[in-house]
């Protein structure tokens, strides 16, 4: 950490803050300017993040020099990067990876309607959601546990490994009996209590940045689950709330690059929660491909005007087998497969 | 609900998006001009909104006429404001509730003297975290039980109330036991499994804004606790993420004079968080008080070079006492008192 | 434009607003529900939006139907597309158009240097201010009058048309003897006399989004040019200012189908600026070019380490070879080429 | 300046760093930690801050220890504040100032019963555009010169001096000739030809704070000013960008106390244009007087219904003496005067 004093730092201070510093254990490295002094502070940084630094008269600011992170960074796993497994589906590696389905599992027939749409069209998980974070307790709540019993028919049916949210600790138990990957929204990337629970789990976890939440913050919360012992974590961009509002949501495409530098973690981005506009799904789709996701996860719908929500953002399904065509193009433009 | 078409849509394209509507029950009222057409849809607002209006072709832009929130609106309250108790403290009556304490719960010893000084400063509620949302799994996370009885113990020795986070729905019945209100905190706005356990709680809750959260955000998010039952409700503005660096955050007093419009529940205002600068707290304070707000939540610590979080924004003792003679002052012009 | 009005309003209030409405000469649509009065004001839309409504006691809210930009609408061109040249260079045909070149020109040497680089990496335009707007009164302000006349001397060199920025409208005449396009930057977007100034220009003008400009007030500004009579407008995205601070500004790809869906003029991407982190603009102009952008602005220099501004992003010649080889195959891959 | 280099650079990466920072003449300090080596770059801040630090291959990241603007700064004035003259009228000490007017000079009669009303209210300074700078080329746009001579006629007729925007370098001599105060516009805050132009002026400035302007970009726009020798300058807060929608802007009062400290020069704050909603402007006022603000605009139209711009948040005369008493009481409890 490197401390820089106010102008009007006394001497009486700086002897004060270095007597602090050295009596949490650590060394000071000391270079007076004419304006200010600047106090490097040496040891472990983790223990030092953690001291109140900031707190201590004359102090103008407080700079850490290394990262906050540690299982997550590239440096973790010397450079390299990971990939995890969502039943026999590899994320992570050459080929990019496809996830869709609807906004909610609303029936049987539904989501097995459309469960056959999505392999058809070459993807290879299926997403939907049984449990539905909603910004109005008046809007459809998710199908809950009947919601759950459908995917896991639908995985039935068409052999598609399944990822599903998670909304609280104490509904754990019942979707680690049916998905194959945990989901956590944007809406609960800071529900820390949710992220140690899922960090226990057997299951991959695919936690969305949340809508102010920064890449470090993003990184933080992963943070939390691989603390846990749960390594197997996908980071999803899927929109940031800017001044913006031709768009739902501002996709910030340059976190992936970012990611696939800070992070082994995989990839992977959401166009349909992003811009929140069905025409240009595809567009971000491939764009996101071209900066370098290891997958892309869309909503699909084969009736979204009589769709429980989301209706006006999922894609039909010839719409999908045509975004489909577009991200194998560039995929292979840009040295993958589909 | 006022529908507007897009330019191109055909004859075709509009019957059916009257059909679609008429097949839900509402009725139309359609007005052609040169190059759109508006259709206005009649009927039970909250009931057309959950539709996938803007799913169906040829269907350009949907804006609601009415507010999605109903329980929390001044309408729903015939224009008035409540007031919400905490222990034997009423909020939102004509004087000014002051809450300060520390960050969080440390030691019997901290909680009592910051409490004793809470008091003696003439603040009416006692703040002071057990569970902390730490953006670092390495960070300090609070006591847990050991921290809500110190708690209890604090109140036990100056009778002052207690508010203290609950962070996950498994808490719900331990917090009960030794708090008199609830905090959801900002990471928690859009927890929803969160809101609507507090929503069955016999206690109030105090919501945070969430750092991205709009203010029709915010009362939606007071709407589930209030829909589960629960009106003791206190809103707090504590500061939105811009793209200002200078401050911790931007708190948001626009949102003061707003809330007090738009709904009848009281409205808290966090300086310390929101610009999370300690020399600048007590302005804030007084600012918040000058915009309407109802209570005014802060940190205090007395010891905050030893804090064991957010040591660099708590007030000393002494500075908190300064605040109050500010705000009494600033109260007392804007006809209030504390 | 639609009215709505407040839940409170009087029968006098709601009369005293249709009067106004046919005083200005418009026509009305009154539709009463049960809570509040919806009006549709029908006319020219354009003359209607300029009136006061808003001010009008008893108004609560009012919407406009129709788009506020003409000229720049796709629908003038009878939703084609427009291409714009610079020079002998056309943009927004089915080529991806390059250019690059450095933040400043800073001597006869550097800017010949690296316009013979810029040629030969296969870009076609040659970038480079003459007039800097920088942050810092401070920071190198630009070589002015002696700069133009370089970049018009590294043009006959390599035959590269050269675009330019204009900060003033008293250099509109020097600049056009030099230029074979103007810039606008992102801090002049809404520099309205400057707007006007170019928009009686012969030259092409590339206009550069603001940092807190949304998509409409992009294109409202370009609406300014285009209504002098100036129709050779490129919009440039270039980065929106947002909470992030890991990027220099968050490169927003979804205004590229957005712009290519609303606007018939060429779409621009600077993922230079957008980004501002070396390493990573080669990932958001491949993503840029998937996006569906027309032409891709880069900086580059030969010796960044002694560059007199923007050193830190931009491109060595070889960086720019390898970005160039990197867009070729994208570009392809979305039916396009260089 | 503070380098932090890359966990990869190598020993001869260091000694390039450090070869690069001596050949400028500046003197090192090496402190090499167990990840990184932090290099501590000593000599004049301002001449070290213009190279490109960051661009040398093997630096992570560079902190400047000082900051970057001077003439501004508290500091310059040895931590006092100046005051600033317009007309007779001071502002900077003890009592607050009122600035009142329409947003634009529509007509003779328009102006000289509004600046009537402004005065007889308490206000001491009256405000109205000539020059307008509106979002569409279809809006009104100002009368211009004719705007001007009315001003200078309401100030005769009322003996209220006048400030009122200029948009661009070619209207200073005719601004200058009829004015008392020069504006800077949020639009124009970072047209830097404008801020040169303005800082050779005779006459005090006004500059508001742009719309995505960080608090150090105002002070840096304030420092071109002041570096061309005009030290009469005023910062006016005016609303930031951010992703609430309820109101127009976000009047960020944090930037009050924050520039009161940083900064010398007087601020004032413009409610109107912050919350841009008229039920609210009073409510913003006494907030900010509460925060420390010097003066206070607003704007005021006899007629809103009427207003060729901006009625929709202009006060009525009634609603403005409500405004000034209302401002008055908190003015006193803060301890200073109107």
């Amino acid at each position: 950490m490197i401390i820089v004093t106010t102008p009007e730092a006394t001497e009486a201070q700086i002897a004060h803050i270095v007597e602090r510093i050295e009596e949490w254990g650590f060394k000071v490295d000391i270079s007076k300017g004419a304006m200010r002094t600047v106090i490097g502070v040496i040891g472990d940084d983790a223990a030092i993040r953690v001291k109140p630094l900031a707190a201590i008269p004359g102090v103008e600011s407080v700079t850490p020099v290394l990262k906050p992170y540690k299982l997550v960074s590239r440096e973790f796993r010397g450079g390299n990067h990971s990939h995890v497994k969502i039943g026999d589906v590899t994320i992570g590696e050459a080929n990019i990876v496809l996830m869709s389905g609807p906004c909610s599992v609303e029936s049987r027939e539904q989501i097995i309607g459309i469960a056959k749409e999505v392999k058809k069209a070459g993807a290879s998980i299926l997403r939907g959601g049984a449990f539905k974070p909603r910004t109005s307790p008046y809007a459809f709540q998710g199908l809950g546990l009947e919601g759950l019993k459908l995917l896991a028919e639908a995985r039935k049916e068409t052999g598609l490994p399944v990822i599903t949210e998670i909304m609280d600790t104490k509904q754990l138990e019942m979707v680690e009996e049916y998905a194959d990957c945990l989901q956590v929204g944007a809406r609960n990337m800071q529900n820390f209590s949710l992220l140690k629970e899922v960090g226990r789990s057997r299951l991959p976890v695919m936690l969305k940045r949340g809508m102010s939440a920064t890449i470090k913050d993003l990184l933080m919360s992963a943070e939390y689950i691989l603390a846990e012992g749960n390594f197997k974590v996908l980071l999803c961009e899927r929109g940031i709330r800017t001044f913006e509002t031709y768009t739902r949501n501002t996709l910030d495409l340059n976190a992936v690059p970012v990611l696939k530098k800070e992070t082994h973690l995989p990839v992977v981005v959401d166009p349909t929660h992003g811009i929140g506009l069905r025409e240009h799904v595809a567009s971000m789709a491939v764009a996101a491909v071209a900066a370098g996701a290891d997958a892309i996860m869309t909503e699909m719908h084969n009736d979204p005007e009589h769709a429980k929500s989301d209706g006006e953002q999922a894609l039909l399904p010839h719409e999908f087998q045509d975004l489909v065509a577009r991200v194998k193009k560039v995929a292979e433009a840009v040295g993958r497969s589909l």
